[in-house]
């Protein structure tokens, strides 16, 4: 974990600031959580297959917040780097792409699976139910065994996150099986301002999660909406 | 529908009140619901196999109210006196209860189902997935077909519902594949303060709003609160 100033933009003061990669970092999901990791003071490092990619990806996200926070690299050197990897590519690649990845994830890394399996059928979203329950275990199943997964940010709407002057107004509900990690997910979280996390229990939670993302989409549409998650009340 | 005054206690002008009745309306969901209700302008009739249990728990919950809101009657009486009938008895008896009281409803009769199919293993609550894919789905198969089914109140705590001080302060998810019976369900709870009703789609979608309450017991018991329940943000 690197030592970092209070963030100029935003002003928080994350005495530690952990180290965030994201393993496919230049689509729509990866882009807003960088920012949202950015603004709050972490050091975050956005990968790519192709390193011009995510050097490009990463101009744009700091010409974004007008100082440079955010760093561009070939998906190997972003392992290298980070502390917490969040994944963020397609649901339907994510498992493969991970597996491919194991021979350069440090021991010890915190994994962050952010995906959700959803299909559209005549316009409705469905959740598409992988055998193993959800899409977290489905990548569980394919990580080395020193590597800890958790699944969050699943039910937080990819544009939300990436329209950096929405105040996120809603809870992060996050599961995995070591608590260790997923207390260190929570931490690097705290300084997202409007953002409350919640442990959502084991990983075995993202069916709940993954399925709670379709309904949320499901209402976008029925209400004309994009922004649609979840707080929990009386928590 | 019955014509009904402005209700003495929360002031609520409910021009065209609603008859609800409750088919097993002695336990909490049943006591939450028919004073909510009651409070919201509507007529209240509480049912139950025995007629003299009906009566006395009528009895209690005006004594709560301070007037005589609420009616006691046998199930049949009930049955034919409701316009939406809530099935408020634990999820295991509810498909064949429902499925006993066929003969009984009355024909476009609304019923509400608002039971979750949950157990709990080693002390944590788990998801008891019905064949049907939710215990929603699970009465539908068994009652007439002039009856219409809706789901809803399921991800909001009985005992939040029956504390009536207590401002309920969160969305209730309504399915249903009748968007008729889905809108007068909706239309009925208009009058209940501090709820916001939401279409959640085909009845299907029971099976998400079933594990999200397993998730809000979950989350109660690790925050050691005891009225987890969800308000959709950004729509």
């Amino acid at each position: 974990m690197a030592q970092l100033d209070p963030h100029p933009l935003c002003g928080h003061n994350a005495a530690v600031a952990t180290r965030v990669g994201f393993l496919g970092g230049t689509g729509i999901e990866g882009r807003g959580l960088a920012l949202r990791f950015a603004l709050a003071g972490a050091s975050v490092v956005v990968g790519s297959r192709s390193e011009e990619r995510a050097r490009a990806a990463a101009a744009e996200y700091n010409a974004l917040l007008g100082v440079d926070r955010i760093r561009g690299a070939a998906n190997p050197d972003m392992l290298r780097e980070s502390d917490i990897v969040f994944i963020t590519l397609p649901y339907e690649h994510a498992p493969e792409a991970v597996s491919h990845a194991a021979s350069d994830l440090r021991a010890g890394v915190i994994l962050v699976d952010v995906t959700v399996p959803m299909v559209f059928r005549d316009g409705r979203a469905e959740f598409a139910e992988p055998a193993e329950g959800s899409n977290a275990e489905r990548i569980a199943a394919r990580i080395p065994k020193d590597a800890r997964l958790v699944g969050a940010f699943k039910t937080i709407p990819a544009h939300v996150l990436a329209e950096i002057d929405t105040p996120l107004d809603c809870d992060d509900l996050v599961c995995g099986d070591s608590s260790e990690a997923k207390q260190a997910v929570i931490a690097a979280c705290a300084a997202i301002p409007a953002l409350r996390s919640l442990d959502a229990g084991p990983l075995s939670a993202a069916r709940i999660l993954e399925r709670m993302t379709v309904l949320a989409v499901q209402l976008n549409r029925r209400y004309k909406r994009k922004g649609a998650r979840y707080r929990v009340q009386g928590v």
